[in-house]
């Protein structure tokens, strides 16, 4: 195993020292004013980053406890729910919503197909349904869907809408209150940049409106605790360390801007995409601006992806992403979330070209990080 | 505000430095082998420290959500549930059980009083209940109660054990397997010495069985998830580092040995009583043995708790607990659960001695800290 580590994976994802540091100071009480003043601008922080004035709403709990509290809180048994799905995440928002009795409409895509708000508009005519299910970077295949154009279309048919924004927040444009969405769910530990263990979800007046009349039991999750915990903090004990952590992530990703780091995982999406195409492989993402949160490549014909995925552990300590289900011997992953800059891709891009080489693959040597280099520094400053 | 700080409260707990530089070493995936092997570590410590060769599943959550992970997987609408109520825990048993549908039965207490495991004979003769849940070491009050004697007796009459360990696991004695307890739930931030953010459910046989009966919706916390995801180490993305840092505090408890660490925390409380009483105030806990975990005070006639809470924090940085509801005037708890030695205690009741006195309290002065030692000489080493 080699000494030093590369974390390339869509999260977690490394974390800034500074990040670090703040979740190794000594534990303070959560009822205390040092925590409660932490906590509070935590809060504020995550605010800007979502645009919105809604509540945000933060939980102790990794990423699918916030999805379940979007669903506890919103859905009853029998509530018609649309599913737009296009991979591993759409497909747990049907699971929850089945799990919590909801008459589950699909709108299902192929996995690495990028959802259409025209099908979401006609799906909603041809059968309304009162909550809308969206996922907003789809990790498993590397699809940024439009979700202001999904959640307009929404919005228009009346119904609510959740957006699954895990991999997203941070990186690609959400604006949540201009775009009308009724609820954001996020967590801490990819493009916020802090260890995983907080999930968020923002609500609008509309969803406190419906949550109030959903009949599902919920107690840890239950968003009204959380809402009338506001003066307290929270209403159990939070994940103190890690909230500290997030919070100087924050302060780093509102020092930097967020139309900056937009910018800034765009270029790397761009770079990752231009390198991989250069060596000849294929790319799985969509080859597309948008495409700015992991990139999905295929392998050549005959080069397993497990296998690569296991060499550049073991040989250089480089930790990327497998694909899913079927997927697994043919799909890698490559995430560029947070805590990036191009020489992250760049090590990437020369660590995958010299396995798949000693594959036997037949990859063109010698051309990926130079190509990579050249978009990133083409889409960093556009001619 | 004091420069230097002194957390003396019952949880979170002060958090020792290898644990905290473990939290902090650069991120690693949930995938990887590093962290498989991590966490295969931490639940084999966990089952040691529990006692158990039951499963243990481990939550990213509070300890709240470890509580509803039992009654979500074994309670189902019209169940009878009978919780055995003496404080604010208790009251959370019960409230979970009624948001679930359980049909709940309390054999409720005075807060303060120890459970009788004949109260709970007579009760579940009278009106049997297939689920019993407890609180070991109830946080609100002190009292630590004979729960070897209460799942004897639920045992005996044919319904699952339960137990709220969050403050009791690995301060006082807990045998869950030697005692039949089904299901123990516990928290990472409290003897443990970790940092907040994990909680953990023993499962026996019998609960996996009733779990495979229950019809209440759950997802994040459906235990059947955790137990198919051994080979993978979790279903969804854990708080990686607070799992590496609970790993490391598991390797200084087991270190230390249990019951070493057990008759520390008998003789911490043996201290911080005897020191109390010496000063001249009363006691809200019982002044047993078993009260090793918090200690509950009450302050003179006319000395405000909330006032002496909030001058030990402003004057020396001291941060001990207020007490829940009505007993928030006349309660304050100095917690000595985990990474405690018997000067923390001389600590509290050193400044506890100052502020009441300035207070116009009428204190014993310069007589605790000395009886405190002396208590804790002779509760370590006995004649």
């Amino acid at each position: 195993m080699a000494a030093k580590r590369y974390l390339l994976t869509p999260g977690p994802t490394p974390v800034p020292p500074e990040v670090l540091a703040a979740t190794a100071a000594p534990m303070i009480h959560h009822r205390g004013p040092d925590f409660k003043a932490l906590y509070a601008r935590a809060v504020d922080r995550l605010k800007q980053v979502c645009r919105t004035d809604n509540d945000v709403l933060l939980f102790t709990s990794s990423g699918t406890g916030g999805f379940e509290s979007a669903v506890a809180n919103l859905v009853s048994p029998g509530d018609a729910v649309l599913c737009v799905s296009h991979g591993e995440f759409g497909e747990r928002w049907a699971a929850l919503a089945g799990v919590y009795g909801a008459d589950v409409r699909r709108l299902a895509y192929e996995w690495g197909e990028i959802p259409r708000a025209e099908d979401l508009a006609r799906a909603l005519a041809d059968d309304p349904a009162g909550l809308v299910l969206l996922v907003h970077s789809e990790t498993s295949t590397g699809v940024v869907s439009d979700v202001e154009a999904l959640a307009a279309v929404a919005c228009d048919a009346g119904a609510l809408v959740v957006v699954d924004a895990v991999s997203s927040l941070g990186a690609v444009p959400l604006e949540t209150d201009a775009w009308g969405i009724d609820v954001v769910v996020s967590g801490s530990q990819k493009a916020l940049m802090a260890p995983p263990g907080l999930a968020l979800a923002t609500v609008s007046e509309p969803a406190w409106e419906r949550c109030e009349r959903t009949t599902s039991p919920r107690f840890y999750y239950d968003w009204r605790r959380y809402r009338r915990a506001v003066e307290a903090g929270t209403p159990f004990t939070p994940a103190v360390a890690t909230v500290a952590g997030l919070d100087v992530a924050l302060g780093l990703i509102l020092e930097e801007g967020l139309e900056t780091a937009f910018a800034r995982h765009a270029a790397l999406g761009r770079a990752c995409r231009e390198g991989a195409k250069a060596m000849g492989l294929e790319l799985f993402s969509p080859d597309d601006e948008s495409a700015a949160v992991v990139t999905a490549i295929l392998t050549p014909d005959g080069a397993n992806a497990k296998e690569l995925v296991l060499s550049l552990r073991e040989r250089f300590g480089i930790t990327v992403a497998g694909g899913h289900g079927d997927m697994a011997t043919r799909l890698f992953r490559i995430g560029h979330i947070g805590w990036f800059d191009v020489f992250d891709i760049t090590t990437a891009l020369a660590a995958v070209e010299l396995v798949l080489s000693d594959m036997g693959a037949p990859i063109e040597r010698g051309v990926a990080v130079t190509r990579a280099l050249e978009a990133y520094a083409e889409a960093v400053a556009p001619a």
